[in-house]
């Protein structure tokens, strides 16, 4: 169509070019090494429309078991491997599967398959069809990940450790709690992904180019057909929306954050200086110059994935902007993100559910972390049930601090004189105050680390994951 | 409390300490600048916190009742603007209220407010009841846009205007069509933000410093008191969790993406070279130099704080990334962002609602702007029906465009002689085809560009903003 | 080494165990598959350290010999494609490489030439001298484009065109001028290019782990050998300094912007609308569709791009984000991004070059866009070389505007009479003034757009690209 | 000019329309209340514009001379805080000062001040002298914390502590090296910044609103009178070239993330579980409930602020993403960003000298942190004088290391028959390998961490400053 301009005859520059073609160029334009994994997505969908076609009257009956047929048939060489891509020629996978079908069934009846029908659409269904089974697999995937930290927790009820605030010893808290603070965190993103779902099972199928479909295809029949939940309501939109790729990269992009503070907690508590956990040897490795190094590298990855998958979004979301509305060839910049992201989530989860797993604990080192001052608020607290305001009663527990640090003497073994000298309202039974077990077991209120209230977040975590 | 370390004597550095402090780290470090917008959700949650702390027998009635009170008269000051803050001493909203408070009521009541409860918790509910009521704002703000959209797309039903992909005219369509595209795309934004303002409404009140609180306050009560719609159920994540900005600032950029692709293309359309929409004076401004520009500030300044908002989110998230678990001092970095945040985009929803209501359309232009090679895609069609497989049509079509280029005699004005000779298939009645509106009206399958199909889709439309 | 926790036997999880292995950790580990890509530069390294360590007595000259003929004979395997690769084993190219060394020389003298060594340090030299080597082929790509842009510049100085603003029209502008803006632009990414370059080419070699070499060994040596500029002066941050991939991550990001932004002016000036420009069809594509379409895929995938190479940025630096100093594993996450950015850019440059080079102007397109308006500035500095205040003759200018508006009679075709009648200082001359290419000849100061001073920018981009 | 537009009569809405004004639009496009900073740079500005205007002619002297008179008047106005800024009239600084000037020295000589000028090229002028000379201080804040590093380190010398790979004791270092790791990463950003200032430092002023300037304006003169060091050379890109400020926001990102990362190793070390150092009183906080926290909020500020300076790069980037070539007010987008980077980054340098500067360091518990299988690479060096291959001496190491484990005896404490169990080629002198002292001596190739190379360290730094 229209005049070949002849660029080999330009004097500015010799150029690439071999037979009109700028070789790199096919290169950067063509999608079929990585769209080819919505092999079985193109396939189903050109079934499915070919089926509405041969209903609307555009395809007889037998041209569309033809089609039908032969579309099995290119499937099925697909997933023994002998699928041959010819470069060049096969430039996405809309475009390789027409050709090998033409091949099979001749072009003469393969020649209707895309009547009405625009690759916009298509892409947009075979991506939409994909990224939905994935993030099912990922669902699965994050309420497997829910269960271990649930079971954990349970198991585990009993390890007192330092709670830190800005990374200093602030109260005692049960190990379980500390889980379970990521268990909501992660529960929430369950929650989010479940209404991304929804978004991304919209069907496209049937917006043509940008304007519609001009034959009367019955779109809701294909979308059912597919398993869709439902039509996108603007053909335009239909064939450019691709912020189901952008909620999906938001998505992961909060859950690997979650993944990442996770696993930076863990990192800290697995050096020897903490020593709280050790991580199965399945999830270290060693140095090849140092001997005694077993380092958590599976952390470290998991830590630093998260970076990988806020570049997806932020780039696909960079590529995105300013784009005018419809069909633009930057929008070929979504599928390998997309790709990327939901491997790298998925591998992620499993991997932190491994390593969660099979970590062993040391109760023996978090109950050694522990400290007296971490009682202080506690020490304030009791002052407070006879009656002292609490700014009063935090100035005099900050004294017997201070007390504490000038003499040496851990502040549980002050003897009663010396806190009676600091306020008159001590009683003797302020030496019940000095025990972690009871400090954990005061905060009984709702959300707190009592144990109560901690089988009650078990519990509710696990009725968040039917 | 604790041994005062003395600066001042170091030798390696001067400094630019005064009395002990570093006036420089003071004005780092204190957020009552910015955080001041809180008072009253913070004076709410105070009440709401002494009313529980009542029930529970920490405080007695007359106590809270002089609290409340004291604390009514806090916000009195700061609604009438009188209310002092003090810099260095006030150094963020719940000191400065607590401060005041104590000089109203004396400091021996005063001084129980905080009984159990930290500030890391009051910044939680605070910022929650904050963002939970200004985004129910910009929800309206929405609706109030989308209602506008649906309305001028029934009214202008008749334009009839190029489809573009890649910028290249591509088929004929509706402008109300053009108009939808970006309507479904901001109806989707309205699902997710109330999906999001569900997450955000949640009470963190009674979570303490991170291990909870100890004196079985009543969390369901404070909550219901506040609004808000559930419990956040780990104290640790209660008082850390800032995904619910997160999730804000990630909502906001992806709406402010469709704000500044709308303003692209009618930045486009306005061009002289398009000249189908023309925008109403009091969105547009002269140059200082050229005395004839009228150029589209608003839609310019639309487009361009999708990349403000774009980098509240991007930042916020590096400010998260890596994070030790519960509160690190990193979080005070959430305010700010979300603040400028939510007035980006409500007054951007509101903006591109005055630009939308009072811009002026050029149907004339519109029209103008249609060449017969548009309807190069129904001569395919035209064929298809007549039995001719569409890749077979796609071919002759594309020879007729060759023609029409080659003999520069417009594709709708070939003859019928022409036309045949290309393929014998033509009938007479191709004429008929050369109709931009009838290429349009063709477009029924649902979401296509046709009128009934439009009116369907603003009928689906307006379901979605109740 | 230590004891193995055996995690099979933990009764939380069954896990994807086999022999005590995580498959899935495995390849979430292992580099190999991305990595291999630095063989050569690895193999370099190891011959430049096996040297090294024969001057310090560390190995025997033979032993030497030994090593830098068995490295050379692995190099060749890579070469000839027939290295084999043992997955589980060879974790990354340095154990891959030393792996099948040993397997040549026997262990006992490959066994000595990780002495002294870290793969800390060993994957940081790697990366450096393949990055600068590659950015040095990018040096040569942005040079060839540049010459085309001046060559162009030259060629097509007479095509007068309108400028723009806010995609106004603004003032007429000659096209090479236009060019020559994004000329500049790429200049600036060039003197950028030179100094990230410089900063790359840094010696980590002899920095150990982290804390140097016990061994004496001649850094300075080793660095000559590879090609290095300089030594890195800290042996912690040696092995750990990723700056060199995020700088040159943030240089493609800008360089990419230039790129998006100079492709969305030419898919602007290629759409039908403005028509200015006319991609070969090398580098633009059709439609599945529609029979007329003529897509400038090339610019669009240009411009999408940018997003992707921002991406690599945006989520590297998230990657490094609050890592404590020293080596971290989340460091692998360098590797890729920088592989796919160097790809990215490269191939990006080329094809701005190509279509640059065998784009299709439209003098007479461009000619007919200017209108009268744009000389409108030009009418208010006639009347400034007569004396009237700037601000007063951009208001006389202004009414001209108004009356060819109300009147539809264009500026240039108003009598005198009609413009006497607006201002009194009018002269006759006046009507010199509507002349585009005069308007273009009066822009010369340094930097406008009159052929003098045009002529002097290409003479100052070509000076730059020395 | 041109019809007005009245949109209070359109139907679709009522609008918030007042006097024919939007006061939101207003109120969303106005710079004034952030670009009046600028406000001296634009009086230079304009005073050099003038200047040079006279000479050309286009101003007598006297007028000049009026017109200087009357903005250092103005200034003086801003200095003393005496400028009244009228919203809605005084839109920009540009428009404020011309109004301004107007009003003292009277419209007809005021009105010829912008002859031949943009207001295009007079903010890109304001924003590069002002960015300039900020830059220039904060080269000096750097020098200045580079020195404080240097000095401290010279100082500390002695101190020495485990190194960390993987946050995992990896081997003995130098307290000194571990600061200058920070100090080189710190100092290439040092001489990055002089790359950036440099290309800050030219002048658009002459290159009009986007065709250059037709008055033959000597761009040079006013150039050098700014303090520019060269031109930008294409009036085009001159106007609308933002890059400066990117390059600045690429430049202050990278540098706070070695500022977080910095601050996270402190974090880290001031934990309890290290307690290498104490922050002085000045950069800490304690907690409101809890008496006996002391937080190092000052380094966690810093952290977080990493990630606003990231938001702003990220940003603007985004901002500029697809725009069209010259001006678009999209630019008016980078003022903010900039102006409070440049606070963020100049306040985050000054806090870390300050922390750094004030910081106390306890050598003692660095010691005790110190741990026997540190030494272990020493060990198999220690056989690898002995002529063993190192693959093999990492093997006996390792298994020293397991001995140790497994008998709960601490390595340096192995019998010397227990040692020669393991392998028969252990001397006697291996007791002498158990010293951390000397562990760290034997790292003397340049860059490791013995004194000499450290004080070599402190001294090529220093000359990085000059």
């Amino acid at each position: 169509m229209a005049s070949q301009s002849k660029p080999g005859e330009n004097m500015l520059w010799g150029g690439r070019f071999t037979g009109g073609l700028d070789p790199l160029m096919v290169q950067y334009n063509e999608s079929i090494f990585f769209d080819k994994v919505l092999h079985k997505q193109d396939i189903l969908g050109s079934i499915a429309f070919a089926r509405a076609n041969c209903k609307n009257g555009i395809l007889t009956r037998e041209e569309f078991e033809a089609i039908e047929q032969g579309l099995w048939q290119v499937e099925k060489e697909w997933e023994e491997g002998t699928f041959n891509i010819i470069s060049g020629v096969d430039e996405d996978i809309h475009t390789a599967n027409e050709r090998r079908l033409g091949e099979i069934i001749g072009k003469n009846i393969a020649g209707k398959l895309h009547t009405g029908r625009s690759r916009n659409e298509q892409i947009a269904c075979d991506m939409r069809m994909w990224l939905r089974d994935e993030l099912r697999k990922i669902e699965a995937h994050l309420v497997s990940f829910l269960q271990v930290t649930a079971a954990r927790a349970e198991k585990e009820m009993d390890h007192v450790m330092p709670g830190y605030t800005h990374l200093q010893r602030a109260q005692p808290i049960r190990w379980s709690h500390w889980m379970l603070s990521y268990g909501f965190a992660f529960a929430a993103d369950l929650e989010r992904l479940r209404e991304v779902i929804k978004r991304v099972n919209r069907s496209p199928l049937g917006c043509g180019a940008l304007a519609g479909n001009p034959f009367h295809i019955d779109r809701e029949a294909m979308a059912a057909e597919l398993g869709f939940e439902g039509l996108l309501w603007n053909s335009m939109g239909g064939v450019a929306d691709r912020d189901f790729v952008t909620e999906t990269l938001q998505w992961g992009a909060m859950l690997m954050q979650h993944v990442s503070r996770w696993a930076e907690d863990l990192i800290i508590y697995s050096a020897a200086e903490f020593g709280f956990v050790r991580l199965a040897d399945a999830y270290s490795t060693g140095s090849s110059l140092m001997p005694q190094k077993k380092n958590p590298d599976s952390l470290e990855l998991l830590r630093g994935k998260s970076g990988r998958a806020f570049g997806h979004m932020a780039g696909f979301m960079m590529t995105q902007k300013g784009l005018p509305s419809t069909y633009n060839k930057d929008l070929q910049e979504s599928v390998e993100p997309m790709l990327d992201h939901v491997k790298t989530v998925a591998d992620s989860i499993q991997i932190a559910e491994g390593v969660l797993a099979t970590m062993e604990t040391r109760p023996d080192k978090m109950r050694a972390a522990l400290d007296p001052f971490m009682l202080a608020t506690d020490v304030a607290d009791y002052l407070v049930r006879k009656g002292v305001p609490f700014r009063e009663t935090h100035h005099i527990s900050g004294r017997c601090v201070a007390l504490s640090e000038q003499t040496g003497i851990p502040m549980n073994l002050l003897t009663y004189e010396q806190l009676k000298g600091i306020d008159e309202r001590f009683d003797e039974d302020i030496a019940e105050t000095f025990d972690y077990e009871k400090s954990v077991e005061m905060r009984s209120a709702q959300g707190g680390t009592s144990r109560a209230t901690v089988l009650e977040q078990i519990k509710v975590l696990r009725e968040m994951l039917a």
